[in-house]
């Protein structure tokens, strides 16, 4: 036998073992009380706080390893955790503490006229496999979910934050422990071995009931691509927002460059801007010079060029394009029908606003775009489940099935029937 | 080029055709009223009787090419329409008309401090792919039930059904023409190679968003493999029904006779009893005899071997094995603990049902047996959405995402968020 046979048969036994672990534990999960799996955050978040120096000198390790290996300076500043941020972590597991435990909540009920009593009640998904990038945070935040909504949960983080993510774990696994649950609810891949990442979405299928991709695109496609179980997972966030005849200027101009230029990096952030023609001498130049002004690229078509000669031309390619950064398409449509063919053409169905004054527009625009979030005279960075009232989220969903838009705690539940009766046998 | 590289870009050529015509006619149908869709699926019931002469000539056609090729009797049955089962098909439809329109409905709404108001609108999820064996009446009930939920079909049967599928889509098609909406809302794969289905699993994922397969367990678990979209799919009803200590002995009788007898073919049915040790003495021989003295072949373990001589051994196999036939597997269990334990080893997570009049142990095995359908009380017939009231179904989902248990017009749905603001930017 060969050592590359040898190290395959290595990890195979270790992802099998993890696999069998997360399978017990969740069985475990499934029927703990909202008291145990809260007090296990809560210990977690308190064994954050107390180990804050070992999980800095871990993620310290980890950078000096990064710069070493030349990694670049977003992923360094991804990657890096100081006091403020390890405090995060602890203080947003115990606001996932806070929120209302889904499990056993009763999605409908109703009785049928033979006498039987039918309630939809929420259950945990099972085994969730989290595929991530160098974020440490991610550990914490997407472990904590994971517990709260009774889902055990594998953990393969990027291997550049390999020290980090294992201090973090250590500090969830102190808190299952502290309230009685199996430590392995949460369980970190503990190998940075990339095949581990084929494992988990082929080779797994009896262990995992969903996948969650938290990455970039390129990951989410291979992960959509490889998954052999199913995938809740975003692509890619083109958002637009739509400036209509009947738009309030000011309102207009706050919108797009809270939209665009709030934050640049997340899925939410604009990256398209829709103008109508009918208002290209009233609005085009206003809200242009906002975006402009605060330092974004703006790349339009001839008419927005020719507001303002800092206006670079746009391509095609630009309509297509996830900028996520402080660059903005910005192109002239034909009212509020030019800008909702435009969104389906290019657009990646994740969240589009329309601004206007015009109820029948709006209501228009909001029940033709079909995208995750169709929003009216507000910006599209509310496109979070925090702002959305749902607390944490694993992300957004662009997908079709199961989930759309932030995947809170909820989002990470399905449902059984139970039916209550007396005797009945079908006729 | 080789005539098999022009067939294979023949094909090729096709199902994108098929797809491209199933996103324009999904977009069309998204948008179209209840009254609209309601119309087409009222002409199309109408048009099936009006037709019934045709669909029953493509049958007697498909009946005798599945004779010429030796297909067996189970197979020839399920392919077999009569007045009476087109009548059926007719009428069948016409109950889909009377469910609720899901689309539009808002499953949640709520204010956020902001201002920001929130809603959860119901949406299609829009072009859906439907593959099924050779039963021809699946093509008028998953085509209606796609339509009424909003979404585009792209239907391919199995090719011994071949002209009753045609015969039935072309009802449905003069159905969706009379009332102005694009007959490419239901499209029927017009060629029996069987390439089509491997390039609807793995070819078609820019027009596909979800493939639901109707059929045995290997087309499922094909599907399930092979499908590089969403699937939405069951893949066994291995039920069982637990008689527990506290239970009426006529009742255990008359659900255990009812759940495995009434009728043997359907997923719901059962196929493993279970019987409290501490009621052998009274329980087992009623509820043994009846199965047996209804025709039922009973393979038990010593225990219940020694009730009956007419039991068979029961092998290890026995508790694996979905029977969908007169036999049932038996075994006696350690009270609810060893019924909650033995499901969970060799169950399929589809239905289960409890015997008992002791509410603490009933309240214990639902809330701990993790199956799609728990029930107390009644026969595991009742696995079926005409009977939760939930109107016809397009089947039972094992799955633990999107949907468990029947799918229906409502789980042929995703929703969107509609967020409507003035003005409100993020902070």
């Amino acid at each position: 036998m060969t050592t590359a046979a040898q190290e395959q048969e290595t990890l195979d036994a270790l992802m099998e073992r993890l696999g069998r672990n997360a399978l017990e534990a969740a069985a475990v999960l499934a029927q703990a009380t909202s008291a145990a799996k809260d007090e296990a955050l809560a210990r977690a978040a308190e064994a954050i706080r107390a180990h804050t120096d070992e999980i800095l000198a871990a993620n310290e390790h980890d950078r000096a390893a990064a710069r070493a290996a030349g990694l670049g300076a977003a992923l360094l500043d991804r990657l890096t955790l100081d006091r403020a941020r390890v405090e995060a972590m602890a203080s947003g597991i115990e606001s996932i503490v806070r929120l209302p435990d889904p499990v056993g909540t009763i999605a409908a009920q109703w009785q049928r006229p033979n006498g039987l009593r039918i309630q939809r009640v929420r259950v945990p998904l099972g085994v969730i496999g989290i595929i991530y990038e160098s974020r440490p945070n991610v550990t914490s935040d997407a472990g904590a979910l994971c517990v709260k909504s009774g889902n055990a949960v594998i953990l393969r983080g990027g291997s550049e934050s390999s020290q980090s993510n294992a201090a973090i774990h250590r500090c969830l696994a102190e808190g299952l422990r502290g309230a009685g649950l199996p430590p392995e609810c949460i369980q970190l891949v503990p190998t940075t071995d990339r095949a581990a990442v084929g494992h988990m979405l082929a080779g797994m299928t009896a262990y995992l009931d969903v996948i969650v991709p938290r990455g970039g695109k390129s990951l989410v496609a291979r992960v959509q691509k490889e998954a052999r179980v199913p995938v809740i997972g975003h692509l890619e966030g083109n958002c637009h927002v739509y400036v209509d005849r009947d738009a309030d200027v000011g309102m207009a101009a706050a919108i797009v460059l809270n939209a665009k230029m709030r934050r640049t990096g997340i899925c939410g952030a604009a990256e398209t801007l829709l103008i109508d023609r009918a208002c290209v001498a009233t609005h085009l130049d206003p809200v242009v010079r906002a975006l402009l002004d605060a330092g974004c690229e703006v790349r339009g078509d001839q008419i927005v060029q020719a507001a303002d000669a800092r206006v670079r031309p746009a391509s095609e390619d630009d309509w297509h394009t996830e900028y996520l950064e402080a660059i903005i398409a910005a192109r002239v449509v034909d009212g509020v029908e030019g800008a909702i063919a435009h969104i389906a053409r290019y657009g990646s169905a994740h969240t589009e606003s329309i601004v206007t004054e015009n109820q029948a527009t709006a209501e228009r625009f909001l029940q033709r775009v079909d995208s995750a979030i169709v929003l009216h005279n507000a910006s599209t960075q509310f496109a979070d489940g925090g702002e959305f009232g749902m607390g944490a989220e694993i992300g957004i969903s662009t997908d079709r099935i199961h989930a759309r838009g932030p995947v809170g705690v909820e989002q990470l539940t399905i449902y059984k029937y139970v039916v209550r009766g007396a005797g009945q046998v079908r006729p």
